[in-house]
């Protein structure tokens, strides 16, 4: 099969062995897959990660092993973390920090990037018919996005900031506003910001920015340290500061404020895909205005020049190529 | 009067006007004071804070400005923060973020560390007879201890880490402890960890920590970005990192680990004098071992001086000079 591999650099590999599911694994054949900004900063070295890249997907399950055949055939998505399934973390229903886990396409478990995807069963979705695979494919940044409301209590009277229009802004902008919540979304890129405000969302542009120690939750998704600093301005003293983003501070970092300020700073990482499914069944989010452009796997390393482009917002492969 | 300025360099000034109380302010006859590392840190620019230093001090009421004379001739001590009084922080209780705040001794407000000092009526609180003077100026940093707990929830099972053997980690250690938690204290020095042994805390040092991600809630005092870094590695995934020094990197930080496995960082600065006093009366803390030195504000330099060994806790000043 055909898969796209990170081993240095990137490259479409076409002879890739298709792989054996393992025990209660299922063989998903990928139709579709999306470029995360994480599949970019792996191709920069982030987690040390080499091998087929991708952990976002949708799929028609080909085979199982195991006895019940339900799943075969269906269009499904599957979450990406696989943990142990004994420890606290596991027990307490947190796979995701599982220290033993591996992560799809990002630690110690080949990716979907490819034509060909095993998963664990238990970490199937079934996508009802009514979602679409291009608009299913936004499940795994949409349970990112409602992490959020999982993590921390937002009052329905507090504001809240979402700084930074890229993919990851925008759909934390577009899933928090669908949540019923007072959120404006921060950016630089109008045509992006303008993405968010024709689904009601609050916009404005980053040079308008007036306030300051203002919102009572801000959502640093800019990955930059610059943005960083840009969050802490604007979060009022005792309020959240959700670090979405895996920043690095490469000049001096000043965390007085966040002492000072009595400042939360609360990480927050991949999210369940059950309510992201919900989200995506009562249509409350358009997904294809952020969709910038939909490649053949063929042309993978087009597709991920593309993603680095400013104005680019959500990039897709096809890997419908067999049968 | 002596008082003990900052203004460029650090100088006991000998002919210092004793001020005079403003409407509902209260003169006060300081007997002793503290030095805090905020004092320190502030005699290296931190705040751009020129005047009389010192924030932690216990005094005698002089006169005060006001009708009624209860406070005459009461021993005290003085919440730091002045908030206007008026707008949402200070309505909701929370001087300590009111935007317009003083701050005695770091912001727009001469400290303690003076034969004399004025302090709002309304921030004063009485020491009861049982309450030496000596253990009564750990008021301050014990408050600020104890708003750990104000912010937190910390449960009777979980683990908590206190990095940092100075006089903040020793103070929050035995606070915590004195609290009922499961509190350990790491720090580099066996004779400082000792002193908070010796009142049943428990106690590790640095180079025998072999855990990871193993404590619930950590709190960093040591003021340092390895400390901070040390304090990442120690908290589980999920766990709460209280952040009670302000520190600054220099270097390169990598925040992507507080993202990954979903850290709080939970910036915590000062608290309420109430709950602290309750702990004195019922002496859950004997705070007599943490003091390294007395001075009178004559050698305050040397005091400072003093107040910078690596093997010295606490620093007091004596100002009972007059009367």
């Amino acid at each position: 099969m055909k898969a796209v591999v990170f081993d240095e650099k990137l490259k479409v590999v076409p002879g890739v062995e298709i792989p054996k599911p393992k025990k209660d694994e299922a063989l998903i054949r990928v139709l579709i897959s999306g470029i995360c900004n994480t599949d970019y900063e792996i191709t920069k070295g982030y987690m040390g990660y080499k091998g087929i890249i991708g952990h976002e997907f949708i799929g028609i399950v080909e085979d199982v092993n195991c006895q019940d055949k339900y799943w075969i055939g269906k269009r499904v998505a599957g979450e990406i973390n696989n943990g142990c399934g004994i420890c606290e973390w596991c027990r307490k229903g947190l796979e995701r920090h599982c220290p033993d886990r591996e992560t799809l396409g990002i630690w110690k478990k080949d990716g979907c990037m490819a034509e060909y995807v095993t998963i664990p069963i238990k970490n199937l979705i079934e996508i009802p018919e009514n979602v679409a695979t291009e608009e299913a494919v936004f499940i795994e940044p949409l349970a990112a996005a409602l992490e959020i409301l999982e993590q921390l209590h937002i009052k329905p009277f507090e504001k809240v900031a979402v700084l930074g229009d890229g993919k990851l802004g925008l759909i934390t902008a577009l899933a928090l506003n669908a949540s019923g919540l007072d959120v404006v979304l921060i950016g630089k890129h109008e045509n992006k910001l303008d993405i968010a405000k024709e689904q009601n969302v609050k916009t404005l542009l980053l040079k308008d920015v007036n306030v300051q120690k203002y919102f009572d939750v801000v959502v640093e998704a800019t990955g930059s340290i610059t943005g960083f600093e840009t969050s802490i301005s604007l979060v009022k003293p005792r309020g959240v500061l959700v670090l979405k983003s895996t920043i690095a501070a490469s000049k001096e970092f000043n965390f007085a404020p966040i002492v000072v300020d009595e400042i939360t700073v609360l990480g927050s990482r991949c999210g369940q895909f059950k309510p992201a499914l919900r989200y995506m069944e009562q249509k409350k989010i358009n997904f294809k205005p952020l969709i910038s452009g939909v490649f053949s796997i063929d042309d993978a390393l087009i597709a991920f020049k593309r993603n680095a482009d400013k104005d680019s917002v959500k990039i897709l492969i096809k890997t419908e190529n067999e049968k």
